[in-house]
Parts: structure tokens; sequence; C-alpha cells
């Protein structure tokens, strides 16, 4: 990246599943403002599926590097609020990431090295009281902002070990021979179905003339280097911005015109064994 | 609360019913931007139900006071836009609240000291020709801005007499002997189903180990500290993040599963009478 | 418009058809504030529909003058991504809108003098190696921000003549004698109906006492200043916020009542000829 950048200050970027219609997402961030009224705040998105833990890993996993240095992660997918689970700060490379510790990490922390990492236990960081069943409002805002304002990730509680920290096995691709199984891990908003097929495999995918993509009783073979290049009579292979190989159809949902949907099997076959 | 609140400077938060398609809200922030382009925004939400202005007072409610002190809220649900209705701003305690009174701001009037309301009705803090239809634009949205940067209430229009401002009888509790009746106020993302029984009388039926909850031919007795608590088998009731009773089912929508709405009444019996 | 307005220092608006479910949106704005940290960045809409690009346009067509002076628009529908259409920014007055050339901008163009385009082929302002399919993140992104910390645009990439920029015919409305034949270009959230006849001709229909509109089979004859004026038992005839003429029922859709829909055809008859 040849771009300026200027920005060392912290920045908080929000994730939940809270929707838009409750102002749950909102009190989160009045919380964040009467503590740290200078951050900059974003919503990544507040629309994860309610309780879908692995569906906000995907989204923090495919953002979190086009954030600035020192961002905090504020997010909150929390279906054991109150409970067992650890409420937690992590620290991965520059950034940190403040949420339930419940896998929610989970392709961040694959990704990337974690420097530290806390249990918010320390109650002179949350709301006077917190609530049995919004820790987003009463425990991780106020401990991002706090973040962000420059009270150091140790001051937040105990330390966790990193090992111990959860994760989920979400982008699961199985490479035998010459076919590698997958699952399809994303259907984003234009219906383009987004594969575990990681960046590295992609290219070996794309480059090898003789592969193919099955997706039930579909089996895929073209493949566009963008959607304008693609067929307008047939779905086609192609690189998602994330890296991973997609299906996608032009000017239209692959995933309403194939019929496939988050968790299908894919598997792609003729890969040099 | 021990936390550092370091924020005394203005934060507008925007609550309306515009939803977020057509720009409506975004203009909104725009016209802000244009007179106080230094103070931060926060959208508390945009998807009020179309013209119901008592979905928005309870959103005003459960999140006014987790703002900054100095926060003015720019809540636009106006079904009698350029009407006869009033524009008002209303100062309560340390916030500003902006919008029509119409009874969006009935509970926040009921829960807290109303200390000077005003009629928008100086034209020098609106856009130059105010549409007709569109307040939030035109009146609504500068005037919060103005104040944001320091305008005196008292300046921007006429005073109004505080017991004037419009009240809705949006929170009904009526308790009578060991009952009390009330009814479902809001149901949110996840289903929950929050009632008007408020915080204090919440926490009598929670300790009372009699209590039950009647929902049209339901009968709730099992309680719950969390979400995570709760049964696997059957719904149950908790204590709401705004401290009223509630009805949930983990790990899913107590709404659907019960077929309750909003407006529903519930009755609780078993109380010490 | 007689208010203090005391901002000349950009705004980022962004509008585009990622929706808010995949971060995509969220994402773009991690890329500016890493270049541009003390922008305010303020979300127009991301709800327009999928490859819609004449709906983006009349969301910036009926928004872009509300903003400040010195706005940049980052404005993304852009089912070409990739492929031949060129990447584009173009000041029109004091504002700067980023985006694809493909139409996006044809009614801003429309209604106001472009003073400068180029297309944005200086990769020295791109992400490092943009991808094929996200041009919002790796290109119009990063040039936006660059426009907001006050990187010339001439520095972006090669001039564009204004005349070669893409223009759609989104706005028909052709007077015949007495006669207008129009269409419907947006229905807004509240099922309101608004029509190409703009705003010189809205005032003209609605001074003329004889006039009717006709959509399908039904004649709308009654008109209001406001909703809360209109009758409440048929459908009628106001001037929209943008100054366009509308078709409105009283707390009802118009869209669901009459069984409207973008793009149908309504005609005014009763002018003077």
């Amino acid at each position: 990246m040849k771009v300026l950048v200027m920005a060392h200050a912290p920045v908080i970027a929000l994730l939940s599943d809270f929707g838009t219609s409750d102002g749950y997402a909102g009190v989160m961030q009045g919380v964040i403002l009467g503590i740290a009224r200078d951050v900059p705040l974003v919503d990544l998105t507040h629309d994860i599926p309610a309780h879908d833990v692995a569906a906000g890993a995907w989204v923090l996993y495919t953002s979190w590097r086009y954030f600035p240095g020192h961002t905090v992660f504020l997010a909150v997918v929390d279906p054991g609020v109150g409970g067992a689970r650890r409420a937690a700060a992590v620290q991965v490379e520059s950034r940190i990431f403040v949420g339930p510790d419940n896998g929610l990490f989970s392709l961040v922390i694959a990704g990337g090295t974690v420097e530290a990492a806390v249990a918010l236990d320390n109650p002179r960081y949350h709301l006077g009281a917190p609530s049995a069943t919004f820790h987003g409002r009463d425990v991780f805002a106020p401990c991002a902002a706090h973040l962000a304002v420059g009270i150091p990730l140790a001051s937040l509680g105990s330390p966790i070990t990193p090992e111990t920290l959860i994760r989920l096995p979400i982008l699961q691709a199985e490479r035998s021979g010459s076919t590698v199984r997958a699952s399809i891990v994303h259907v984003d908003r234009f219906g383009n179905l987004i594969t575990s097929v990681d960046s590295a495999l992609t290219t070996l995918v794309l480059i090898t003339a003789s592969t193919t993509l099955h997706l039930g009783r579909h089996l895929i073979t073209v493949r566009a280097r963008t959607f304008a290049e693609g067929p307008t009579d047939q779905p086609f292979l192609l690189r998602d911005s994330s890296g991973h190989l997609a299906v996608a159809i032009r000017d239209g949902s692959a995933a309403a015109q194939l019929g496939a949907h988050r968790g299908d099997s894919v598997r792609v076959e003729g890969l040099p064994s």
C-alpha cells in the first residue's frame, strides 16, 4: 500500500447482532462518547444474524486489517451474556478486540499474532451496576472506550493465556490429492457464495484450467476476473474481495438461482495432485 | 458509575422512523454538519416503525441516560408534520430533546425533570424556506445543530409551559391487590417481550417465589437472571436491560414461539397483597 | 438560508448498494480513517437496491445540496466493477463525487456545474494491490479520503472531459399542450410515490385547480400542502420535500394501496395549454 497513512490515534469499530431497531447499538455509542468523546466511531455492522458467532467472526476476519492501527473493535455477538463465558480484550498486533470469548475472534486470532489478552474483570472500567443481560452497554462499551483513551490493556483485568481463547473451526477446507472439500462460509448481499477455500488455494484453483467446483448438483467450470467479465447465462468462479474462492452470477444472485446456503458443502476437483 | 467521564461537550443522537433507504436520515446529518461540523453524531435508530410515536418514545426512554450530559437528541417520528402539532425543544436535566411535541418525549418527561421548553418558531434557525413535509431536515436538524454549537435554548423560539407538553399513556401497569395488569411495550430484535412492569415492581415480582405471569393462554413461572441460565424448553421471566420485566426464550424468539405482539396484555399474579 | 454556516472543512458522505450486513460499508470507513482520521463520515445510505444505479442517482440528487461545501461523496453502485467503466472523481461546484462513471452522477451533473473531472488512474492513491471486485474499498475510499485531506483532484488521475461523463435519462417528464407524461421515480419508506414532475412544473400543477393525475386506473384530484391536511379516505397530490410532485395517502402507503411501483407511468392533465 502506497497511500499516506497518517493516523495512529484510535478509532472504535462496532460489530454486533443487535440490529438497528431497538437502539441497543446506539446506546453503546452513547456510553463510549461519555468516556471518549473525540474517538471516531464506525458501525462495521449490527446486522449479524442473532446469536450467529461464526457469521460475526467472518466479518471481522475480512475487515480488521483495513482499519487503522490502534483500532479498538467492540464486537458483541453474545448468546451466553451473563453466563460462564469470559468477557475479554485481545490485542492482535496493533488492534484490540473487545467482546465475549466465545469464538467471535477465532479467525482474527488464527490469522494474526496475539500480543496479550485479559479478562474484563476490573469493575472500575464497567458501568456502575452492570445488568446481567446487556454487557455490550455495561462492560464492553466502557472497556473499549477506556482503551481508546489510553488506559492500558492490563488495567482492565486479569491476564488470559492466549492459548485458552476459544477458537471455532469456521474455515474448514481439506485438500486430498486433486480434491478440496470445503463449504460456503458467507453469502453476501448480492447473493455471492463465498467459500472456505482461502487465497493461496484460490490462486491454484484459478490458474489450473481443469478445475471444477461441485455445489450440490451444479458443476461450475467457467471463471472470471470480475463480475462484468462473467458470462450472462451461467454461474462462474471468481476471487472474492476477501481472497477466497466464490461463486457468482452476473447481475443476479447465485444463492437464489442455485438454491445455495451458508454451510453447504462444495468440492473442487482437478487440482494437480 | 466509577468510570472517568471526560465529556461535557455536546453530542447529537438521532432517532427517526425514516428508515435508511431514502437518504432522509443522512440528509439531516448533512444539514447538521454544515452548522456543527465538529459535533459527534450517533444514529440511535432510524428504524422506528413508520409513524409509531410510542415505539420511538420507548427507545428514547431506554437510551437517553446512557448518553453524555449535554447530548442533543434529534428525534423525528412526525405523522403530523406541517400541521398543528408544535415543533419543540425540551431540556430535561442536562440533555435537550428536539422534535415534534406529539408524545414522542412522553417517557423522558415522565422520568426526568423538565428544565425548559420552547416552540421552534424562530425562523432564524431554520433552513431558508422550510418545506411543509420534511421538518426533520428543515427545522429540527438545524435547531439541534445550533443548540450543539451553543445557541441558547431560549433563542430558538417562544417558551412552552412544560405542563402543556403532550404526554401519551404508554407505560400502563396497574396493581390491584396481588395482581398487576400490564402490557407488552416492546418486542426486541431477539424476540424478547418487554412489559410495562417497571424496575421497582420487577424486583418485587422476581423475589416473590409465588408470582406467575399470564400471557394469553401461556402461564410463565420460571425465572432466570440471564439468558444463559434460562431453561431450554420453556419461556422464562427475567429483568430486561431496561429494568422492566421481560419474557424470553433461550436461543429463540419468545415473540414467535408464544405468538405474542406489542400491545398484548399480561397479568402478574401472586404478589403479596 | 439565514443559519450560521461555519464549516468549510470537508466531510465524507457515503452512499452504496452494499447493505449493512456484510461489513463492506464499514470497511470503506476503516480505509478512510486510516488516511483521514479527523474527517466526519456520514452514511447517506447503503440500502440502494443492488446494482440500481438510477435509484442511487435519485438519492444523490435529493441530498447533495444539503451537505456542506467541500463535502466528498463516496458513491458506489457499481455492477461493472473491474470492467471498462471509468472510475471517476467529479467536482460539481464545491462538492466532489467519487465513484464509477456509470450514470450514478447523472442528476447531480444535470443540476449543477461540473468544474472538473478525473479518471482515478493514479495508483499512488489506491490501496496497494486493488482487488478486481471491490473498488469501493481499494480505489474509491482511498481516493475520497485523500481528497478530504487536501490532495488536489488533478493528482488523482487523468482529466476527463465533462461532456463524456455518462448521463442516464432518469427524470423524464414531457409536456405536450395541457398534458404532462411522467413516471414514478422513487417510492419512499412511507409508500409515497414521487414523480419525475419537477419543482417548477409541480408549482404549476398545484396552482391550476383543474389538473388531475392519472396513475393506472386511478384518477387523483385532491391536493394538500401537508400529510396532515390530506383527506383520510383517498390519495392526494402534494409537493414532496424534493420539490417534485408526489402522491400520498394519509397515515398509509400510497404504493401499497394503489398497487404502484417505481417506473410506473403517470399523466397529468388539465394544465393551461
